[in-house]
């Protein structure tokens, strides 16, 4: 029992505590509040599901990347989810099938995936999303992109920039105005991706050379991107950009990175991810997609708050402990906690007030500072 | 993809609709501002953890109904948590070993166990709780029968009641009063617990039978009890259960079951079982118990609040819905937030104000009825 390897955790797990416990707990509870607020309503899946209805509801979706196992009710194979998105698409398809869309979802909730990775070793994360279904014009994107900015700065993310990209931009060009056979279009989106322009014409996408060139902040990466659209096919996506950025613009820097992917593979024209000053790595993704089996578009996003945790947790607050010494007024006590004090009550004359990180005492018929 | 079967969850596994997800979520949030107020700092434990870690920590914690894993990572079994005690006394035992004691920790998640039962046929819980280490007098079990009828209330409980259990009264009275050897000490124990009063007697356990009858209403039951403990081996007991009664009598109706055992294998000289008026089954449970591995004493207690959910979520308020016209005010519609009012945005000219939930638009300046 006192084996002191027992009380390790696995690799990529933690404890937070009360700092860290507390600052995910407002950041959970303030984003939630602006996804509420703006028409979204919550609903709470189970954090276990049939393996293979968990990776019906959205291609891409690693099932590979579950923890699985055999339930010995059903003596299926099940998983723990990585992911919600799929999870709420599935409750749109089925329970929800007949509500009106658009329909507005929102969901918060414990994801754990079976590896982590260098960049981000984490293995458990905190997931809040909302999906709009039903609707993927550039209106519903600019709504989402807006709502993810509100809720990432009603969580005390500063700064806030957005990166658009266009997922299916290959596939687009491929098909009329670069040509490119099915072949080469994996080659051509991998060394886009890895911006490696000497890749890119060994795999035959020297066509493709000046998108690698069409990024940065937004308007500037949007006019270059419509320069080299002769033919006009990506015409209406880039109209489309323009509207969700007059949107946006005025509450996050912008940039645009057409052929990025950020290891997105489900969705369809449009997609964004949020970062945030002094916060590691990107604070949420999101973009428009169609829902696996009945096929109805959508557009949603994901945030996922553990580095603006780690980034505020030292300063959150706690709140002032007000110490109780024994026999003290119930009703005083009451009181305080009324006024918003954290009151602690001594049980025994050896409990130490300020050892208990109280700052002040209840005494003389009132809170008195230690 | 469109298997009908893929879209059925596993048993004893279900999604929250709005109602009830809404319902939960004010719930968990209700009770958790009460910890808080009293001084509980939160901690978050992983939701899987090495398997002898989560077992080591609390005699009587069943790793059996857990579901279990490799770990690809470790190579050792994992376990997806079925309850959140062991954790949370893991954190106090390792990481906040050097903390003042008492130690006073809350904790919320959710918590699924293998296999449901008849009664209880709910694989996924949601689980909140409060630890207090470092002490188990009557005072601390006093203050946390009082915290969990405060955090039931706040939840929305109504007419709590409360039945306490003395989990050692058999070991006690076989000790001294009413010898029993080790091998009829279970047979007693199981015949106490089915109310078996021919059994009890079978079991060589005639002594015990007055405790059959020293049940009921608390005041009645503990004179009873003292009745027939003429060598006051129960007496300080009987003192503490008074001191407990004496703090908490004004907020509940108490009841006393000193044989009962309620499934609790783990806990010392007191446990309660909370029940609220037009909810199924018990709403929580609490007692004192020692952690194992260090040994050191604690109390604490356990919400499952699944059923007040169900008896709540009908009539839980979502809050109002306001339709926002497509070009409507930006400005107006945040100030109608700020408001209170949830808005909900037109994407198209055929979305349906009356059809999206909306009992308001914007319009004219202001929030109207539709």
């Amino acid at each position: 029992m006192n084996d002191p390897t027992s009380d390790l955790l696995p690799e990529g797990l933690e404890d937070r505590l009360p700092q860290s416990a507390a600052a995910a707990a407002r950041i959970e509870r303030a984003a939630m509040a602006v996804l509420h607020a703006h028409g979204f309503d919550r609903v709470r899946p189970p954090l276990i599901e049939f393996e293979k209805s968990m990776a019906a509801r959205m291609d891409g979706l690693m099932t590979r990347a579950m923890f699985r196992f055999v339930d010995p009710k059903s003596l299926r194979t099940l998983a723990l989810r990585s992911d919600m998105t799929a999870q709420v698409s599935r409750i749109a398809a089925t329970a929800l099938s007949q509500a009106a869309r658009p329909l507005r979802l929102c969901y918060s909730g414990q994801v754990v995936k079976i590896a982590g990775d260098q960049l981000e070793p984490r293995r458990e994360n905190l997931q809040i999303g909302a999906e709009l279904i039903g609707n993927d014009s550039a209106a519903a994107a600019g709504e989402m992109v807006e709502l993810a900015i509100a809720a990432l700065e009603a969580a005390g993310a500063c700064n806030i920039s957005v990166d658009f990209t266009l997922p299916d931009l290959v596939d687009t060009l491929a098909a009329e105005e670069f040509p490119l056979d099915e072949s080469q279009r994996d080659a051509v989106r991998r060394e886009l991706d890895a911006k490696d322009a000497g890749g890119l014409k060994e795999a035959g996408g020297e066509a493709y050379l000046p998108l690698l060139y069409a990024t940065g902040e937004f308007e500037m990466a949007a006019a270059k991107l419509a320069a080299l659209d002769t033919s006009g096919v990506l015409a209406t996506r880039i109209v489309r950009l323009r509207e969700i950025a007059a949107r946006v613009g005025g509450r996050a820097r912008l940039t645009l990175d057409p052929s990025e992917r950020h290891d997105i593979t489900y969705q369809t024209w449009f997609a964004f991810t949020l970062f945030a000053e002094g916060v590691r790595g990107a604070l949420g993704r999101g973009g428009t997609y169609r829902i696996g089996g009945s096929g109805e578009v959508a557009t949603g996003f994901s945030l996922y708050p553990e580095e603006l945790v780690e980034a505020v947790k030292a300063a959150e607050d706690l709140g002032h402990k007000v110490f109780l010494p024994l026999g003290h007024d119930r009703h005083l006590a009451a009181l305080a906690r009324g006024e918003g004090w954290r009151t602690v009550e001594a049980l025994d004359e050896a409990d130490d007030a300020a050892a208990l990180g109280c700052t002040h005492v209840l005494r003389d018929g009132g809170v008195q500072a230690l």
